[in-house]
């Protein structure tokens, strides 16, 4: 099968796309100087042999050109971009507006971007924009730390009403990969994070669920709830709301701990 | 032991604090209206009763208000942060300009303000700045590669002086956790990617170095370079370095597979 196809007349025999494929699918030829395809070529199809090429000149039969977008050019400033990832806080309270199903897709449609392991692609999503729903979720994650005897002090609040583990939020967004995929904790949680902090742009709030994702990997109710299988794990969600409050200021943390090797 | 502290002249009795309280250290007292620290507090010193109070009335005595920063309000706008978030590029060739200490201690600044499991904080770092000693790494991760017979194609480029390993980055930096820590994978890989953003901003190149970090699971040589002892376990990395090529293009990606429930 013909993986790479080269306009000849285009190529610049740059080796640009040499130099970006992740697999070693592609060499330059030493005769003519144009890229070729090396025998056994294990592509990953992530597209970026297309994509680098200045000069338009390489196709590749695994990834459709016509399909990439314009690399885009209104990229937020490093300051700009700073202040986003300190001003994100985990946000715990909602108002009561719902968040529109369409704005979860669009959240959805980035967090797709995200980069996975090999270019795999894994990721699986449930999302869910009834707060009913999300509420029947949180009972079932209360249910499942009582009976496992975690966290007895948010359990006791769970008996006062107040609800410790979706806080109330209308929507929710979780990620799973199948379980026996190696990269599936950091695949995922690159995802969510890239859902997150376009939610934030989009004056979302949002907390990650670790009472849901823990519940979820161990209660059948809740397991069935969110439609997952037998050999699926939930790596982790985000509960998601409009935020009821804003904060004043950012908290401080821990100095990095950085060992320079 | 005294949690919180409430400047009952400031207080405005809003349950602001109560509302934001990971794990219910806060309850409002019914006849004063105040804030009061309900007992046997776990309190997780996030800081967001003291963050979120618009008042200042709230202090905290895990939480240093003096070393708050106030919220920042230069944020990126929702399409420029999805250009960003789809602009980045996994880069794989780097000019030989190398990676200043200081920049990577700054990204690592950013870094350490990713959220984390019940504000656990326990991320730690590796960082590299010295472009032999990166290399030294991808040596030892191809020794591994051939070892384990992973990746065949990979290992036989290597043979032939391609670093498949670390693509000659001049820089790396990496995240470990107690191997014993559950959310090790989630939180490390939040970091990665608020790094890895952070340096996109910066003009910087990376990519995920997921070859090097499964060969660091294992091999004793390069845990004893990085620096890990028994019992931590190396989440994931990033090499780093000045892009040798600009993306023209966005290659596709597979739809998002999403389960509303």
């Amino acid at each position: 099968m013909t993986l790479i196809t080269v306009d000849q007349a285009l190529c610049a025999r740059d080796g640009i796309c040499r130099d970006v494929c992740p697999v070693g699918c592609i060499d330059m030829d030493r005769a003519s100087g144009l890229p070729q395809e090396t025998p056994d070529p294990a592509c990953i199809a992530c597209g970026h042999c297309v994509a680098a090429c200045p000069h338009g000149a390489l196709s590749n039969s695994q990834v459709d050109a016509a399909a990439c977008l314009r690399q885009p050019t209104d990229l937020p400033g490093e300051a700009s971009l700073r202040s986003l990832l300190l001003a994100r806080r985990s946000v715990r309270a909602y108002r009561r507006k719902p968040v529109e199903r369409s704005l979860l897709a669009e959240l959805l449609e980035t967090a797709r971007r995200a980069p996975t392991a090999s270019n795999s692609q894994h990721v699986h999503w449930i999302a869910c924009a009834d707060k009913d729903r999300v509420h029947e979720m949180a009972q079932l994650g209360a249910r499942w730390m009582r009976a496992v005897g975690l966290r007895p002090r948010l359990v006791e609040l769970w008996d006062k009403g107040r609800d410790v583990v979706m806080r109330g939020a209308p929507a929710f967004v979780g990620a799973w990969t199948p379980a026996d995929y190696p990269w599936g904790a950091v695949d995922s949680s690159i995802a969510l994070t890239y859902l997150e902090l376009h939610a934030a742009t989009a004056g979302l709030g949002a907390c990650w669920a670790g009472l849901l994702t823990a519940a979820a990997r161990q209660q059948p109710e809740l397991r069935a709830l969110l439609g997952l299988q037998d050999g699926q794990t939930l790596h982790g969600g985000l509960m998601l709301g409009w935020p009821r409050h804003a904060y004043r200021l950012v908290p401080p943390r821990r100095e990095a701990r950085v060992a320079w090797v």
